[in-house]
C-alpha cells in the first residue's frame, strides 16, 4: 500500500527499529515514548538481563544497516559453561559447527543505537515522557498524558502500533472490549541481577571467567546464569523461586544470608563476586510473565513485541522474536492494499510463532537450571550434534533452529522435536548393540561358546 | 474474628447475598453498585440468559431464608426436552430420582429479592450509580465516580469485596500488579435471546410446550434452548458461532433471514415463536466468556462470584457457584482470627472448584449442543441412570453431583468421570455377551451344537 502515517506508543527496542524501517518505506512516523529522553545521559534505566541477539536479530538489525556497528561491542558466545557444585567447569558448544555463537549485548545500548537511528530520519518525529492514557480505535488515535506537567494531548494516524511492552497500555485498552482473549501467566521464579567486575590479571583478564561462553550454575529447581559485557564484566542473574523453603527470595532475603548460601551452592563464584553481598541488598526482585493475546489488532490498531507476546527469557528469543514482528509488519504493509489487509497477514504470519516461542521459552528454563547439570542430557547434547554433522538438514537440534536460522519458530519447533526423537532412537540402538556386545564377549570368555 | 466493615463493590446476586449474610453475622456493610437503583422499575436491566438454580443454590438462599418466597416463582425442570430436526421431541430425566429438578428462576426477580433483603437489614447501605475507578490495596479502599453528577469519593473498609462480575473494576485494579495471574478466553459462540410467549390453549396451556423442562433443540455445532417463565412464556436463547458460514450470526444477519433458516433447521419452533423475526432484528448479540484469575486476594481486598471466576452458561452453574463462594466467606471470616487469614481459607476452599466448573461448563455445551442429539448418548444416560440405582453412592453420574448435591466441585468432577468410566465398561460387557449369545444361539441353530 501507498505509506502513510504511523503512530508507534513506545521507544523500546521494537518501537525504535519499527521507526527505522516505515520510515525508510516512506511513512510520516510519530513514536511516543514515557519514559525520559536516554539520549542524553546515554543510558536507558529499568531492570533488564542481558540481551543474547542470535540469527533472527542479526537479520533484521542487518535489514536496517545497524548490525554491524552493534557488533563491536557484542561479546560471542559459542556455548555453555556449565558450572557444578564442586568440580571444574566444563564447556558445551550450542551447535555442531564451532563457529556458530550467539551475541551478547546490552540492552541499553542496543536501544540507544535505534534510537539514534530513528532520530537520524527525517521524517520521524520521537516524543518522550507522554504516557498513554487512551485508545480510540475507530480514529484510530491515542491519548496521552505529561505526568510532570499534566499536559494531555491526541495524536491521529492512519496506523497506531502499540508497541510498549509486556504492560503495554494499548493492549490494556483493547482488553477492555469484548472478544479479545488474554492471559498473563507470571512464574514462580522471580530474578536478581549481580555482578563479576573484570579482573586485572588471570588467563583471561579482564575477564575473571571465559568471555566466549554462557556461564550456568545449573541447581535442579534454580540457577544463576553470567553473560560477558565487552568491558570484562559479567551480568548475573540470579532465577530462585519466589516463595517457599531452599533457594528462594522468600528464604533468603539479606546479602549477608545470601553470600552464605552462595559458598555452598555456587561456590567457585564467591571469589569473583567480591559486592555480591551489597548487590543482593540493593538490587530488586524482578518477575517474569508470559502474556498472549488474539486478536493483536482492532481497526488499524495493532500490537507489536511484549505488548503482543511477552516471554519468559530463557531461550534469549525475547528481542530477536520483536524484531522479526518488525520486518513482518512492513513486509505486510509493503504487499498488501490496505492496512486492514496488511494487519491480518501480520498476524497470520506471527501470532502461531509467538505462542510456539513462548512455550519453548518456558521449557527452555527447565533445560538450563536442571537438565544441563545432568551426564544424561550432556550426552544426549553430543549424540544430536553428531547426528547434526552427518545429516546437517534432516537432523537439526531444535537450539540451532532457534538461534542460528531463521525458519519460523512453529517450524523449528516441530523439526526439533524429530531430531529429539532421532536421537532416543539412536541412543536405544547404541544401547542394545553395547548389551549385545557385552553378551557375546561373556559368551567367549566363558568359553560356551568355542 | 470480630466482625468488622466490609465494603461491596457490586450489588448484582452476589453481592447482595454476601450483604445479608455479613450483615446478619454483625459486620458493617456498605454496598456500591454501578447501576442505577432498580428497586423503583422493579426491573434489571441487562441482557441475561435465565438461571436454573440447583442444589447448591438452594442451600445458601434457604440459609438466608429466601428460597421458599423465591421457589413461589420458579419452574421446575424435571430433565431436558430434545428437539430433534423432524419427528417428536423426547424427553430424558436429569436423574434417576424422578423428584430432582433444576429451577428456572428469572434473574431480575432474584436480584430485586436479595436487594430487598439486604436493604432490610439495620446495618447495610446501598448506593446506586457509582463506578469504581480504583482501588487502594494498603488502606484498603475503593474510589467511586458518579458519571452522571461527576462526583467522586473515597470508601474505606475492614476489608473490600469485588463482586463486580465478569468485567470487574475491582479486579483490573489487581490486574495492574505483578504476579497477579489472569486470563480471559471468549467463546466463539454467541447468543442471542429470543422469545416463546404464553398460548391460550392446549395441552400445556398457558405454556406453549412442557412446562416441566429445559428444552433443547441441539444441532452439532449450535443450537437453541428455552427455559419456562411462571407467565407460561419461554426464554428462549439461540446459541450460534460468531463467524464463518452455516449457522452463524455473520452469515444469518436479518430476522427474515433468520426466519427462513428456523423453518429448515428448528422447524417445530417456529409456530411457537410468531415474533421471531423481530426479536431477531431487535436483541443483541451476546459474547460468553471464561475468566480465572489467582490469587484473588490482595491484603483485605478479595474476589467473589463472576469478578473471581466468569464461566460460561451451558451448566446453569454460574449462581449457584458464586452463592458458594458467600457461603465459603462467611464461613472463612467467621473461623479465623483475621481477615488474611480468612481470605487464605476462603481461596483455598475456592479456587480449585471455580476452575472445575468452569472447565465442566464449556464441555457441557458439547454435550448440550451435539451429544446430547445422539442415540449412542441417550443409551448412555439411561446405562448411568440405573448404575446409579443400583449403587446410588458408588455411582453417582456428573450432572447429579453438580446440580442435585452440594459436594465440591472438584470431587464431583473426579466422581463424575469414575461413574462414566463404569458406564463404558458395562456398555462392553454387554455389547460382548450380546455378541457370545449370538454366536452361541448361531451355533445351536445350524446344529453344530447338537
Amino acid at each position: 500500500m501507498k505509506p502513510g502515517s504511523v503512530l508507534i506508543v513506545g521507544a523500546g527496542l521494537a518501537g525504535s527499529l519499527l521507526a527505522v524501517y516505515l520510515a525508510r518505506a516512506g511513512w510520516r512516523v510519530e513514536v511516543v515514548e514515557r519514559r525520559g529522553d536516554p539520549r542524553a545521559r546515554r543510558h536507558i534505566a529499568g531492570r533488564s538481563i542481558n540481551l543474547a541477539i542470535s540469527a533472527r536479530g542479526i537479520k533484521a538489525l542487518e535489514r536496517a544497516g545497524l548490525w554491524q556497528d552493534i557488533a563491536k561491542d557484542a561479546v560471542r558466545m559459542g556455548g555453555r559453561m556449565i558450572h557444578p557444585t564442586a568440580g571444574a567447569p566444563h564447556y558445551h558448544p550450542y551447535s555442531s559447527d564451532p563457529t556458530l555463537a550467539i551475541n551478547s549485548v546490552s540492552r541499553s545500548a542496543l536501544n540507544l543505537a535505534l534510537l539514534d537511528a530513528a532520530a537520524a530520519e527525517p521524517n520521524v518525529t520521537l516524543s518522550f515522557d507522554e504516557r498513554c492514557t487512551g485508545v480510540d480505535f475507530s480514529a484510530p488515535a491515542a491519548t496521552f498524558v505529561n505526568d510532570a506537567t499534566g499536559a494531555t494531548r491526541t495524536a491521529r494516524a492512519d496506523l497506531v502500533v502499540g508497541t510498549d511492552g509486556a504492560y503495554s497500555a494499548v493492549r490494556a485498552a483493547m482488553q477492555r472490549n469484548e472478544r479479545f482473549d488474554y492471559s498473563q501467566d507470571f512464574l514462580g521464579h522471580g530474578y536478581k541481577e549481580l555482578v563479576i567486575p573484570p579482573v586485572a590479571s588471570g588467563p583471561h583478564a579482564p575477564f575473571a571467567m571465559e568471555p566466549n561462553a554462557l556461564h550456568i550454575w545449573p541447581r535442579g529447581e534454580s540457577m544463576m546464569i553470567a553473560l560477558p559485557n565487552p568491558d570484562g564484566s559479567f551480568t548475573c542473574t540470579l532465577f530462585w523461586r519466589h516463595d517457599g523453603e531452599g533457594s528462594s527470595f522468600a528464604a533468603i532475603r539479606t546479602g549477608a544470608d545470601a553470600l552464605a548460601h552462595f559458598r555452598t551452592a555456587y561456590p567457585d563464584a564467591v571469589p569473583l563476586m567480591p559486592t555480591l553481598a551489597a548487590d543482593f541488598d540493593r538490587n530488586p526482585v524482578g518477575t517474569m510473565v508470559t502474556v498472549r493475546c488474539a486478536p493483536w489488532s482492532r481497526g488499524a490498531v495493532t500490537l507489536l513485541g511484549d505488548a503482543a507476546h511477552a516471554i519468559v527469557p530463557f531461550y534469549g528469543q525475547g528481542a530477536n522474536a520483536s524484531f522479526e514482528d518488525c520486518e513482518a509488519l512492513v513486509d505486510a504493509l509493503a504487499a498488501k492494499p490496505s492496512i486492514g489487509e496488511a494487519l491480518c497477514a501480520y498476524e497470520g504470519a506471527r501470532v502461531a510463532n509467538a505462542n510456539a516461542i513462548a512455550d519453548m521459552a518456558k521449557y527452555n528454563f527447565i533445560e538450563m537450571r536442571d537438565l544441563a547439570g545432568r551426564p544424561a542430557w550432556q550426552r544426549r547434547k553430543k549424540v544430536e550434534h553428531l547426528l547434526h554433522r552427518i545429516a546437517p538438514v534432516r537432523f537439526t537440534p531444535l537450539y540451532d533452529l532457534v538461534s542460528f536460522s531463521t525458519v519460523p519458530y512453529t517450524e523449528a519447533k516441530a523439526r526439533g522435536a524429530a531430531t529429539a526423537r532421532a536421537v532416543s532412537r539412536v541412543i536405544g540402538v547404541a544401547v542394545s548393540l553395547a548389551v549385545a556386545l557385552v553378551v557375546v564377549a561373556a559368551l567367549f570368555a566363558t568359553g560356551a561358546v568355542p
